[in-house]
């Protein structure tokens, strides 16, 4: 398979009623492509300062992530996030943003980058993303996450991008947000008309909903007895779907093959926030996430009896 | 079957972005028996004044219903509840609430309300709840929902009406409030320790997740286009789990069972809330429930491939 993603590479700080850690290896790019390798090889692409060392480059690389388009700037400083979440870890402040070189970024993607067969437009500027389509040949499919900032201060140029991938990914929130709709079935279905085949809006604890022509799919988030960092749900969530999207490369990428992308990217997700930044993600094993996805197929069966048999 | 509920009985108000009704019918144990109707008789006890009209009666009885336990305090006034919702329905502000007869109601079953198979333990102060459960004749399974003003000012009698039920069915965040506990398995875990067999989490538009000793079943809520009115949604729901359940006469109330007892919740609550208070309930038949299960089931199947399947 050969897969592309776009997206920072970032310094995390983070603390949650477990815990602090400082200055740990993170970034959207870095927990997709962690994810996504347990299905083949990712090329990240996202710049990164002269602060970033070798050995994150190493743990970057865990499972065969190609990290030739990690774009060096040695003046530049790597993007630096710092956030707390709150007591349930469903509310979270940011403390500190320092863009860095991701705030000058703007991506130069390789050849080898170029000629995927899977693009994932990681969230940054709606042109950037644009630009990176541009220089793509044609990959077999595409797909996007976003913010709410850019649904605010640049709509269009997201709309436009949007109306050029495959998939959207985004938060409930966002999806609604973006639409003004809000009924995530008719916010998705707007979407649809945009253009994408698909619309996956990811419900946090709760989940993640597929749209597409073909209708529904719901699937509930893997349930935890701990959760002691949330950071990276989404993006580990993105890159399980894209890597066994990638993985498929004989089979029609539709309702079905999604529908089972999101059981393996919930499941990897599953594990990210089981632990703080990429700890679990570093070590985890493909057989474990097979199992947790068998385990996810169980407790999603109910028995749909025929009128006959219910009726009293 | 015999199913008894304990709740209230009320006159809504309610304003939704789709508009403004005033002095509906309503209150929970009105939403639980013209849900739980759809599977066989069912009787709610609880109070109205002498402001309930003979129509409302009539209504309640729409499929059966026996009302012979509806406590009429003639120089009492029925309970009165007003809300406005939000745009996207996910919030709800209170406007007004005259308990009236409500207030100083205490349940006294009739005979054939105590020997009931199934009870339903509705939203009431958890020591009249327990006086219910000493009136009746123990029956086959019983359950019980409460809220965020029990928990807070009646803890430890809620406790105790706990120990004796086989069912809590409450909003994910009150069972988090009652445990203190945020991961939702952990917290459900708790409960199952004070003695229920089961814990059922209403999650709101997210549907809803079934914890037992034999383990979790996740439900998402049924896609809608348009919700108009919340109001009842999650009695309804609690009507048709009850429902099903006591319509199982020749089964084991398992966790099989019960998931089951969900979808059909599920689907009764998604046309309740596609109309105004209890429009949709009075005249919803059950060919279209069981399609709507039979629409649940669809949305929430996947492919789970062997190992060898999806390693690239």
């Amino acid at each position: 398979m050969s897969l592309t993603v776009v997206g920072s590479i970032a310094y995390d700080t983070v603390k949650t009623p477990f815990g602090e850690r400082e200055r740990m290896l993170g970034g959207a790019a870095t927990y997709f492509a962690l994810a996504a390798s347990q299905f083949g090889t990712v090329r990240p692409v996202g710049p990164v300062g002269g602060d970033f060392g070798d050995s994150e480059l190493e743990v970057l690389r865990t499972r065969g992530t190609l990290t030739d388009d990690v774009q060096f700037v040695p003046d530049g400083k790597t993007f630096f996030w710092a956030a707390e979440y709150g007591w349930d870890l469903n509310t979270r402040e940011t403390l500190d943003t320092q863009l860095g070189v991701f705030g000058e970024f703007e991506p130069q993607l390789s050849e080898a980058a170029r000629d995927c067969d899977v693009l994932f437009l990681g969230n940054i500027q709606p042109t950037l993303q644009s630009s990176v389509l541009d220089q793509c040949h044609n990959p077999r499919w595409t797909a996007l996450d976003s913010m709410n900032y850019w649904i605010d201060s640049t709509r269009d140029e997201l709309v436009k991008v949007i109306e050029r991938v495959d998939c959207v990914l985004l938060n409930d929130a966002e999806i609604r947000e973006l639409t003004g709709k809000p009924s995530l079935a008719a916010a998705a279905r707007e979407i649809l008309a945009m253009g994408p085949s698909s619309v996956i809006a990811k419900q946090g604890e709760y989940g993640a909903v597929l749209v597409s022509p073909e209708g529904f799919f719901s699937l509930p988030a893997f349930p935890l007895e701990t959760v002691v960092d949330p950071t990276g749900a989404g993006d580990s969530f993105a890159g399980g779907v894209c890597g066994y999207v990638a993985s498929q490369r004989e089979r029609q990428i539709d309702h079905a093959l999604l529908s089972t992308a999101m059981a393996y990217g919930t499941a990897i997700a599953s594990f990210n926030v089981e632990e703080f930044g990429i700890d679990r993600l570093v070590r985890l094993g493909f057989a474990e996430i097979n199992a947790r996805v068998g385990e996810l197929h169980r407790i999603t069966q109910f028995t749909h009896p025929s009128v006959e048999e219910t009726v009293a």
